[in-house]
């Protein structure tokens, strides 16, 4: 005898989420079964409402409900200067920080050749005709992760960026904030002492 | 600016399931937004029908698609031992291992007076009614966990059916196969010494 079939089926979904194997699955799948019907119904109608109500916003490539998206649309931000950032997350991080008022830019990924990722792959194109469009913008802000798919990114998009005259920058690199020097790693170490700043 | 909604309800629900915070709550609702359309529709229609398809079997309280359920049905399975368990995943596990051809009574859960668990909340009335009105009942096997909880259902069990001439039996405790001798606990080692077996 095997699971009966709602359950092995839902076990199966569970599985195709990362970092959930099949004993994580089928506890939440028992779990699901004895969760009120109220919050299985609320959990299933979420699932479809996020993939069916977020578009991605025409002008910044950000997870939105409308397009274009809150930001893009807020005439308060400062239009002179954009972020370009790896996922949405990575807006919602800087958003939470509260301290830039500019607007983003969402690649969707960074340049992988190992993966198949060219610059066709992700938003790469829509921030170019951007660019070339909006003659409000003067700096653009690279904010990538510091993987080498990251920097090899940014090195890109700052080649491709600089001829038209704007500035380009990247996030500060150095020790994080709390963190001890004796476990920092060699290179966050070199960063850190190359971006010394005056006291 | 937080989430858009539809991601923030989603992250909510993700967390109502066990183990799951915030942060990991936050990476799956993302990945369930890239996910093919068609595996977020059949997740979400496994989450409906595991709580629409699935019942208690009226006998034996194991869930099941048809009532009552493919083992009590069974003509082919011995109907003179019942194996009491705590839960219906005890009873694919049984299952699984195949050598026992009787039938099942699930309890969905076992006697705890601090969680307000008594007799009542779990399946106990129906296993003393079935004993009753099933004159081939010849053994029951409580196999219940070797918890404080388990143990304790296991001896208000066996005083409630022994009275009615029924043989009870339960699991024989003892050394996993496999298991070191070195690690096990002192419990299990007392256990695996008073029934020492003949060789």
């Amino acid at each position: 005898m095997q699971y009966p079939l709602p359950i092995a089926r839902l076990i199966d979904n569970y599985m195709k989420l990362p970092g959930i194997g099949e004993k994580t699955a089928t506890r939440l799948a028992f779990y699901t079964m004895d969760m009120p019907e109220d919050d299985v119904e609320d959990f299933s109608k979420s699932l479809i409402q996020v993939k069916e109500n977020l578009h991605s916003c025409s002008i910044c490539g950000n997870i939105t409900e409308s397009d274009p998206c809150e930001i893009c649309r807020d005439a308060n931000r400062d239009r002179s200067t954009i972020m370009v950032v790896e996922q949405p997350k990575d807006v919602m991080a800087f958003e939470e920080m509260g301290e830039y008022n500019g607007l983003y830019h969402v690649l969707h990924g960074v340049l992988s050749p190992m993966d198949g990722v060219g610059p066709e792959e992700i938003n790469i194109k829509s921030l170019i005709t951007r660019l070339q469009k909006q003659d409000e913008v003067k700096e653009v802000i690279l904010a990538l992760n510091s993987s080498p798919e990251g920097e090899a990114t940014a090195m890109y998009l700052a080649k491709l960026i600089k001829p038209a005259g704007l500035k380009v920058t990247r996030l500060a690199a150095g020790l994080a904030v709390g963190s001890d020097i004796e476990y920092a790693n060699s290179i966050t170490l070199k960063r850190a002492v190359q971006g010394r700043t005056d006291l």
